[in-house]
Order: C-alpha cells, then sequence, then structure tokens
C-alpha cells in the first residue's frame, strides 16, 4: 500500500478510520458495502466500529509506532472526529492522505477559526468575539450584548465546555467555571429552527447535498431530525448553495455538516464539522446511498450518490437509559434501529438511534 | 453464556453464525445494528463475514473441540446455509440453541424428503420420483415425461448437480454424470415465472412476509429479483398462505425462502430454503427492516418487521467477471451496491448484487 490515490480506489482496498464510536462503526459497514476493509484505530479497547472492523489498531494518538504502522497499512485515512491531536496528523499524513484535508480540521477544530472562515466567505454567523479574560468578557458582553452564549473555543461538543449568560448572569462566575480555556462569546441568535445540511464533494470535485433536516436539541444534545424541513425550496436551495460553498472553497473530500438557523433574516452558519454527522442518520432510512457510504465514496473517489429522498424519515437519538426503549420500538414495522454496542449505560451518552419511515 | 434462550435476547448477546460467505456477512451486519456481537464459524479463512464479525473461529466441522468453544461462547447459533454436516449439529445443539431447527434442515438437505414434506402439506410439486439406478431413471422417464430434470438429491445449489433431459436426450449418457449420487426425476414444470416469498417466524409465533419478488435465473444461477412481481392480488395472498403453511408446520423459526413456479394452474412449490435468500436480497433498500435483520429478530426473540415495502426495486447479481461494472454502476444515484469483500474472482461466483431503487 502506502501510495497516494489520485484516482477511484479498487474493492478490497483499506481504509483507516481514526475513532472507534458509533460514526466510525456505520463508517466501517459501509465501507463494507462496497467491498473495502476497514482499519479502525481507537485508544479504547471494544469499541463500537472495533466489533464490526477488518482489522483495530488499539493505541493512543501519541504512539508514533502504532500510527506509522496504522498508516503503512491502509491507502487512505479518514476520521469520525475533528479533534485528533496535530501531532498525530502530522505524522500519519506523510504517508498517507488524509481525507477530508488538513484544512477542514484546523478550521472546524477551534470556534474562532472557524466563524472567522465562515465571515470571509460572505456567511453569516452569531455575532462572536474573542474572550481572553474577564475583563474582554464584559466587553464583549456590552458590544453584543445578552443573552448569550460563553463557549470554550475547541474540544466542545454536545453542549459541553459552554455556558449560558443572561441578563441575570454573574459574568464573573460564570467566566470562573471555562477559564484557563480559550472562549468565544456568542450572541443570542433568535432563530425559528436549526437544520443542517450534509453535503459531499469527492475527488473529482462532484458536489451532492442531502435535504436539509430540522433539528430539535434536548439539554444540548440532538433529540430528533426531520426530513423534509420547515424551509420552503427558495430557503432550502440557500441552505445548499451555503454548504457547497463551504466545500469548494476548501476543496474539501468527504462528508461535511452544516448546521444553520433560520431566522427571520435569513440562514445564518451555527457551526460545521469536517465529518458524517448525528443529523445526516436518517440519510440510512431515507435514501438509496447513504451518509455513510456517501463520505466513504468522495475519499476513495468514488462517484457520488445523488442525495434523492425517497421517504420521510424522523431520526431520533436514544440517550443513556433510553436504550431500554429498543425492544418496545422494535414492535414497530415503520421503525429502523441503530443501536451502538456500547457495554455501559451513561447519561448523556448516545447509545443509539432509530428512524421511523413514512412514505412521501 | 451457554444458556438456553426462550425470551428475547438483550443486545451485547452473541449470535454464532455458520458460515462466512456473504449472506453471513449480511447477517453479521444486521445483528450489529441491532447491538449484538456475532462469532462466525467458517472453515475457510478471509471470509466475506470475518470481515466484519466480532469475533471468527476458523475451523473446520469436524473439529469437536472447536465447535463445542463456539456454541459455549455464543447465545444462540444460525447459519447461511443448509449443507451442514450432522455431526457438528449434534454437537453444537447440545450447548446452545439452532435456529432454525433441525427439522427445517433435515428436510431442506433432500430434495426427496422435501418434496414428500410438501405434498403431505397439500402443496403442489413438480412430479418426482426417486432414482436408484439406471432401470430407475427409464421408469421415472415413462411414468412423468419428458423434458425432465435429473438432479441430486443433496448439496445441488446454483445449478450445480443437475442435468436436463429431453427427448433427445441418452438417459444413460446423462445418467452417468451423476451416478454414484442418490437421484430425484422431476417433471417439467411449464411456468410462466418464477417468485419467491421470503417470509419469518419468531419464537412468539409471529409470522410476516415481504411481497413475492420475481426471479430470472441464467445458466441456472439468480440473475435478477424484480418486486413487485407480475402476481395479482389473489395470487400474491396465495404466495403468502404457502410459505405460511410451511412455517407453521415447521414451528420454524427465522427467514425462509419458498421459491414457486406461477402455471397456468396455479402455484407450485420449486424449493425451500431455510435461511435468508438471494432473492430476498431487495429488501435492504425496499423495507425499513430488510430480510437479514428480520432474520436476526426472528431467532433473538424480537419482534418481526412488518415486511412492507416503501419501493419498487430490481436486484441484479453480479456475478465473476461482472463485478468490474460496480465503478460504473456507481454513477447510478438509484442504484445501491452490495459488494462482498472477495478477493478472486472466478466464474460463476457471486462478488456482490446491487439494487436499482424506483419510487413506487
Amino acid at each position: 500500500m502506502n501510495h497516494r490515490i489520485d484516482e477511484m480506489l479498487e474493492p478490497g482496498s483499506k481504509i483507516g478510520i481514526l475513532g472507534g464510536g458509533q460514526l466510525g462503526r456505520m463508517l466501517a459497514v459501509a465501507a463494507t458495502r462496497l467491498g473495502f476493509k476497514s482499519h479502525i484505530f481507537e485508544p479504547a479497547k471494544n469499541s463500537p466500529a472495533s466489533q464490526v472492523s477488518f482489522q483495530v489498531s488499539t493505541a493512543s494518538y501519541e504512539d508514533e509506532k502504532a500510527l506509522i504502522e496504522f498508516a503503512k497499512d491502509v491507502d487512505v485515512i479518514t476520521y469520525e472526529f475533528e479533534n485528533i491531536p496535530t501531532s498525530a496528523l502530522d505524522i500519519l499524513e506523510k504517508i498517507v492522505p488524509i481525507r477530508p484535508g488538513r484544512d477542514a480540521l484546523r478550521i472546524s477544530q477551534d470556534r474562532i477559526i472557524e466563524k472567522d472562515f465562515l465571515s470571509d466567505l460572505g456567511l453569516k454567523t452569531a455575532p462572536y468575539q474573542l474572550v481572553e479574560d474577564l475583563s474582554s468578557l464584559q466587553t464583549a458582553s456590552k458590544n453584543i450584548g445578552l443573552p448569550a452564549i460563553l463557549k470554550t473555543t475547541r474540544l466542545g461538543y454536545d453542549g459541553k465546555g459552554q455556558v449560558r449568560l443572561s441578563e441575570n448572569s454573574n459574568l464573573e462566575e460564570e467566566y470562573r467555571k471555562l477559564e484557563n480555556h480559550s472562549l468565544v462569546y456568542e450572541g443570542f441568535v433568535d432563530f425559528e429552527f436549526e437544520v443542517s445540511v450534509i453535503a459531499a464533494r469527492n475527488l473529482s470535485g462532484q458536489v451532492a447535498c442531502y435535504d436539509p433536516g430540522q433539528n430539535i436539541h434536548v439539554n444540548g444534545i440532538l433529540h430528533t431530525t426531520t426530513v423534509p424541513s420547515q424551509l420552503n425550496s427558495k430557503q432550502t436551495i440557500d441552505a445548499v448553495l451555503i454548504a457547497s460553498k463551504i466545500l469548494e472553497s476548501l476543496n474539501y473530500i468527504g462528508v461535511l455538516g452544516v448546521e444553520l438557523f433560520h431566522t427571520k433574516a435569513g440562514l445564518i452558519v451555527n457551526e460545521i464539522a469536517p465529518r458524517v454527522h448525528n443529523s445526516g442518520h436518517w440519510t440510512q432510512n431515507g435514501c438509496s446511498i447513504d451518509q455513510f457510504e456517501q463520505h466513504i465514496r468522495a475519499i476513495t473517489g468514488w462517484p457520488l450518490g445523488d442525495g434523492k429522498r425517497h421517504t420521510n424519515v424522523v431520526m431520533e437519538n436514544l440517550i443513556g437509559d433510553e436504550i431500554k426503549r429498543a425492544a418496545t420500538l422494535a414492535l414497530d414495522g415503520n421503525i429502523s434501529l441503530h443501536l451502538y454496542g456500547k457495554n455501559d449505560i451513561k447519561p448523556g451518552r448516545k447509545m443509539g438511534h432509530f428512524n421511523l419511515v413514512r412514505e412521501k
């Protein structure tokens, strides 16, 4: 192996996946469907992805030897999460292509860089300002106003690493909860609902988007995604064009998730994720080619699916104890279950999801 | 583990699968989707199923120790092919349930026993007669007439182990091709087309059937399955009732494939297969719950999917060199590819299939 690929990878080639969670698991299954083999790199033992992969490297991202062996074994590397240590990427990239590329990772690893990037593209974001100390928090609060959200610029997800600020908040107290991190102050966006666009671009520059899905979050974690969304056809096109602009500007290869707020003033980009996305799980039961296969196709130089949706779908996450609903949900013939094979139930932990399918 | 199950198996339980081919592979993926782990028992190395399974035992069906270890490790055993040596089944069954049960295997392993069983149920089959020597072949030919097919009673599949007989055939010459096997003489059935019903029955006796698919064979190997079939609604119900009668009479647990000839005189049973079936692959893209998940649900005591079909589908097999069409087929957004990860292309070898999806 160990060669740069510029063309379509043949079935039988090996896809390296950084991260062994549920996204890695579903990527591994999709790779298999196209006749590829999967090799998971993941520090934890018995990860969800390891249960369905051809091969597993159980090692830390600091383990240079393991990283080199992994990279030499595979034909292309992708990932299921954006917070991969830069040092690991530096090692891997010398041996085999990483897709999506480093630019997308650099941008999405830091909320400030991401928002600067989006603004430079002429896309709307929430008003934001870097917070380096208590005094700059107070300035931001004056400039942008309250309510607002204070977030770590790096490593936050599923509502972690952020506090909400209102007129009644004690700014100093809230600041203490997150100090020692680089922070961003984000102004409140009065949005009517949130949608996300799952878009893809492949090695030849072909772009395809799925229908925007409408998201509902509970306690900062995605609860449901519904297709079709409430966007009208003009707004749907706007959403797709935003995603496409981001893909093109990055020469992006792979699936990208773009979260958008629908406001009275138009669409505002909330955040982007350079990977398959929880809000795209509905494609497993709504499309001939789902987001996982779409991602594998994109990074292996295969043609993309056209993203056409053949059914209406509501995707719902099963968080923590909700996994216990599985047996009851299985009674409904319109429900397709996807459980992640996680051993321990923990509050807030994504244990599975299901797609409720309705004919269009 | 190592206990008899009479109730729903919990996610995290382990499914033992005898056989590591493409059917085992797709069963393993389906098991994973419900949070189960898979353990494949297969003599050959690097089998299609081993690439996506939690665990693999690479051992012969004569290896008693390996069989016992396998059985002790899993919560239930199923299989992807019906010709499992009886001695292996005897060992396994003492430790853990095998589903579908021994009756279904005994019947489907022998064409004469199968036809006797079907006739006893009052179902129509082709006229048939046991052939033990050249003289009984000549008698059968006189009784039943020509054209006809002479088949081995055991181990035939995909057109192997059979010869066609016509008025011009030299019976003795044809007989020599198959002698040393137990044989059955099957009269020619003047059918208009063939359909198959993929039916399932679970531990609580719940039965569900998918829409009959219409099959076209080329060189004795399934080429395409199309849903909906040309059966009218009365005939569709007849087909489903036939499958249901077989399930009930065997107290069957799992998915069963029933091949039927549609003739002017009604439906005639061609053969049954106590497993997921090539002609049921269309369910992967036509139904919320496909035949593989349906089988896993049935054998683990889960509720069955209702078999409802949400799209029209044409499934087409990729045999031998046809796998090279994959890249071109991938250009069509209505096509969902399923490749089996087999290393070597051989003539007549099933390398993959695809589902062409059309809105209803």
